[in-house]
């Protein structure tokens, strides 16, 4: 860190106005600050970590040049918008960040002016900002628009999109590409070995700004004229690196790289460029991680690191001795297991490989692994080839993410039957990132889906005998789905076995009541039971509730539902997944088509868009924890 | 056409093995042959046509030049594909194209060994065939993939999630670019105008190919000397051009643009590259309609025109006077209208300004109308940035392409509330088209999405009434879902109304039993109604059905499933959707949570995917046409 005046800037800025009204020359300092201020705040209320720091100066140099919130800034993902939060009117709030009811995960527009638009998903920033600067210019208002997107979200179709559209739409957008050759892992594709090779000395790019402006100033330059100057220059650099400009070749002016961590001169390049017509992009180099040295050295681990020591940056993490393991490692590891013995198996994830801990398979088995970037569509469409050519994909994907690839999931794999394997993780509520990130709707949305085996684990065996079923011959499209975080067996290396398909389980024998159940909610449902039982036996009455793990939502278990439908006055179900369609919806289907009558009381998601918080006090709001479901029982009649 | 002789080469041509052994020079004769068997086929049993007559001698050199099926094309889209499907064994049963237990309407693994992926929905092609060709390799399987694409479909975010990945997997996969600047419109956006400026002279890559040939030959062009000198070539080129290679820059081998009308050139070039190491893309010109001159002035009115005159050209209409519109022009007559008076209404269209009449608003207000290319994804998320800027955006999506946005209307408009109006066009079964394009799933799947209001009409001036509705002050996303097709009214220009948000309609009174529908089934069971009463008084047995138009899939109207829910011992659910999580399930679900207890019979779409054929057969096989809604009224005890 630089040496600081005694007093403190950041302390003095409540919202960007302050800031724009310092001297150009103490924005280092407020940098300083501000590192400091996310490093000491994250330390001990953990979150997204290391892609803030990697923004400072170009936070500052954003709010300092922009007249922000008339001017518009998108932050793509909003992982690194915290820099941006304690700017604008949040630095008081932010120890509450990502805790209930605290600030939000991600830049929301529900709780500041200067949060433009959703954030939490990959690639939207470009097709959103879009949006704003065409209605800018439809209105006759003067505002500037910018997009800040990673160079991992610029691997997804949707920014490609975004930036085809805005070749040919008039308007005055500005690109800022935040290149930090990282995603959450490395980024992979074509798009990176571009980017990384798209190096010219800034040198050269400050003169060519500066020779602009003055032509400008002369009254020589038109914008035309620029745009071929530009052309030309790219060209000409394309020549002597031997290689492509890919934005201009789509008519987008393209300026960069540029050092993303020198404040003054980013103050000055935005400047420079905010007046330009038409659409533009800044290429910056950034360090993830930038000005915390283990972050930078290991963005990934520092990517969420949980709380850690902010001297020396050691994570500290509860001891998970005798813990049970989280279950993205036991799909991990099981994948691992399952493909030494099935050479056909293949692991695709669109760039989560340590988030979802494909990297067990990955560090083994390279070739048989694939990162294909933040690309949710092309890893579904991807796997359906590998399919076609008789190869077993398990194709990994956060269920809120895999929203992306409902139509490749319906055309590409589900019409004609593909066996690829889709591993579901983060599936139902996943706490603290907040409703872009709850894995809500996909039960819902993929029970219609013809043709689609669809089931969630109550437990790590569970996870271990669905993974092993999937990829058995002929077993069609296969979901399974299974939640972030902890099981619940510390013994979890068991031996595997072939589960029937479409068959449920019972756990326990029960009269009048049951509950049927699927996915790790079960064993809340198993505590809650006895505990009803109690408290009925307590109030003198019998109660003896049966309890049916489902296993799979499709095909359902309709032995199990006869046998339910015709023993059982009333059934409850219970599901962590939108309560419209679900699990409930099912069984509500086959008593209907089979003239059962039972009464049926459906637990799950309600139809309103879940906040961020601990699981436990979302499941609490939900009505799906432990005391709901007793609740549930003894209101029965 | 040339010359012919007499004997026919078409005729001795059962598959691509036949092809294999004409000579090299007969085959512009078979192409002479192949368009016209097209033509003659086409004018009679209507089809997509242009785009396949532009492929003619692409589909001719590619059968020629590998080793089909053993060597795998994949067709994106599809469209494209009937000279394909002539040459491999479909000949004969080629007049069976689209119709019912015929000919499938676009490639299909379940068809054909020839067929290699599932096509229909645009973009999709690399993904697949970079799968395909990682498994070859894996496999250690010398087979070549081909993924053939359009200008259109490269605008497809998916494209380029694919092209991204193929830059940087180990592979040798072969894109062949068809130009034909145009998808069912012309083509926009930036990758549109990059297309358009690669041209160089045929020449000068003749040369280029025939040099590097020798250099091969001679032992001194190795892969990687092969690769840099493509790459300085084609900066020479971008420098000469002032433009920017866009493939090259991803580390795509680029070749073209080249002739793709010329078949003996294009098996020459094919043959060249076919054996390159790598990721390549040959970038061919063609012309859409190619060889039938009305369509090649008019391609967009010859992509699927129906009967034709296959001399003249001329389209051969039924006399349409005096019939009720199409929905789709109703739509579009009433954007216009409702524009006319809201200057804050823009339309949005990915890629299909006539297919859903948007055109007829764009021809008044170019200004306020987008066709942001084929991106669904995008249009959805450019909607939402022009909404949180005041705008009222009218984004137009066909049912089964919008599965393509179902994260972003979920992520992008839904968590906001964003006042978003989607206009989902061929909703339900669409016919011909098949099982890649009946919209059967949107409303099971949109309906679990909090703050939606989902509403189907019966009619076109229900249509009118909620497009009027929706554009309201403070109405939120709002999602109108209309069919393919005429509708029932010809006098449809009625003044238009608001409607009260989640407010059905009671048709008829009855007794005992009602019937609920969504949408313009409606008009089936006001027909089948009457005759199921009229059959039951025949039996002597006394039946009054209640019928209710619900208007509204979400909000439900509560106020009618109370009241019938408290007066009706049988209820029929009839939509044109998926059973699963539809209508039907919502209204099991209110009883349900309500304790109401009437039996329920719910009409859908069945958990098939269902063909092609005509909308009346394909509503009877899924069980939604007025004999099967006769059927399930009468059956009740």
């Amino acid at each position: 860190m630089s040496d600081k005046n005694t007093q403190s800037l950041l302390e003095n800025i409540e919202f960007p106005n302050d800031l724009r009204r310092l001297p150009l020359e103490s924005l280092p300092q407020l940098c300083d600050e501000l590192r400091a201020c996310i490093i000491k705040e994250l330390s001990d209320n953990p979150g997204h970590f290391a892609s803030s720091l990697g923004v400072v100066e170009l936070t500052v140099a954003l709010h300092y040049v922009f007249n922000t919130p008339l001017d518009r800034i998108v932050w793509d993902v909003g992982h690194q918008a915290y820099g941006h939060k304690i700017l604008t009117g949040r630095r008081h709030d932010f120890h509450t960040n990502r805790k209930l009811g605290g600030i939000r995960p991600f830049p929301s527009p529900q709780e500041s002016e200067y949060d433009t638009f959703t954030s939490g998903h990959a690639s939207n920033s470009i097709s959103a900002a879009l949006g704003m600067a065409v209605a800018a210019q439809q209105k006759h208002e003067q505002r500037k628009v910018v997009a800040v997107i990673g160079d991992g979200s610029m691997t997804g179709g949707l920014a490609f999109e975004g930036l085809n559209n805005a070749a040919s739409t008039p308007n005055d957008l500005l690109i800022i590409l935040n290149d930090n050759n990282m995603s959450i892992d490395r980024s992979v594709g074509g798009m990176k070995h571009y980017l990384h090779s798209l190096h010219t000395s800034s040198t050269y790019n400050n003169w060519r700004y500066r020779a602009s402006q003055r032509l400008t100033q002369w009254g020589w330059m038109t914008e035309e004229r620029k745009k071929q100057i530009i052309s030309f220059n790219n060209a000409l650099k394309a020549l002597l690196n031997n290689q492509q400009n890919i934005f201009e070749g789509m008519h987008i002016r393209y300026f960069g790289p540029t050092d993303g961590h020198d404040v003054i001169e980013l103050v000055h390049t935005l400047q420079q460029i905010k007046e330009m017509k038409g659409p533009k992009i800044l290429h910056l180099h950034t360090k993830k991680g930038k000005g915390f040295e283990p972050a930078e050295k290991n963005a990934t681990k520092y990517h969420a690191p949980g709380k850690f020591n902010p001297e020396t940056g050691e994570i500290l993490r509860s001891n998970c001795e005798g813990m049970p393991p989280k279950y993205q490692d036991v799909f991990g590891n099981t994948l691992l297991e399952l493909a030494r013995q099935n050479s056909r198996i293949v692991g695709i994830t669109p760039a989560m490989p340590t988030g979802c801990s494909l990297n067990i398979m990955m560090n083994e088995m390279p070739e048989r692994t694939f990162d294909v970037g933040i690309a949710e569509g092309h890893a579904v469409t991807f796997s359906a080839g590998l399919a076609t050519e008789g190869l077993q994909p398990f194709c990994n994907i956060y269920s809120a993410f895999a929203q992306r690839a409902y139509d490749n999931i319906i055309h590409d794999v589900a019409i004609a039957g593909l066996p690829v394997v889709f591993c579901f993780d983060r599936a139902g509520l996943v706490g603290e990132d907040g409703p872009t990130h709850h894995g809500a709707f996909d039960m819902a949305a993929l029970r219609p889906i013809p043709g689609l085996t669809i089931c969630s684990p109550m437990n790590e065996h569970e996870l271990r005998h669905m993974m092993y079923t999937a990829q058995l011959p002929d077993q069609g499209p296969f979901v399974i789905r299974y939640p972030r975080g902890n099981g619940v067996l510390v013994d979890w290396q068991c031996p595997m076995q072939k589960l029937p398909i479409g068959k449920g389980r019972k756990l326990k024998d029960g009269q009048g009541c049951c509950v049927l159940s699927i996915g790790p909610l079960g064993n809340t449902v198993a505590e809650a039971i006895p505990k009803a039982e109690q408290q009925a036996r307590e109030e003198g009455k019998s109660l003896e509730v049966a309890h049916y793990d489902m296993r799979f939502l499709k095909p359902i278990d309709e032995e199990i539902l006869h046998h339910v439908g015709q023993h059982f006055s009333h059934i409850i179900t219970v599901e962590d997944g939108a309560r419209m369609g679900g699990l409930g919806s099912a069984v509500l289907e086959f008593m209907a088509d089979n003239g059962y009558t039972p009464r049926i009381t459906r637990l799950g998601l309600p139809d309103s868009f879940i906040e961020h918080g601990t699981v436990a006090q979302l499941q609490h709001i939900a009505g799906i924890d432990k005391e709901a479901i007793i609740e549930a029982i003894l209101s029965l009649p």
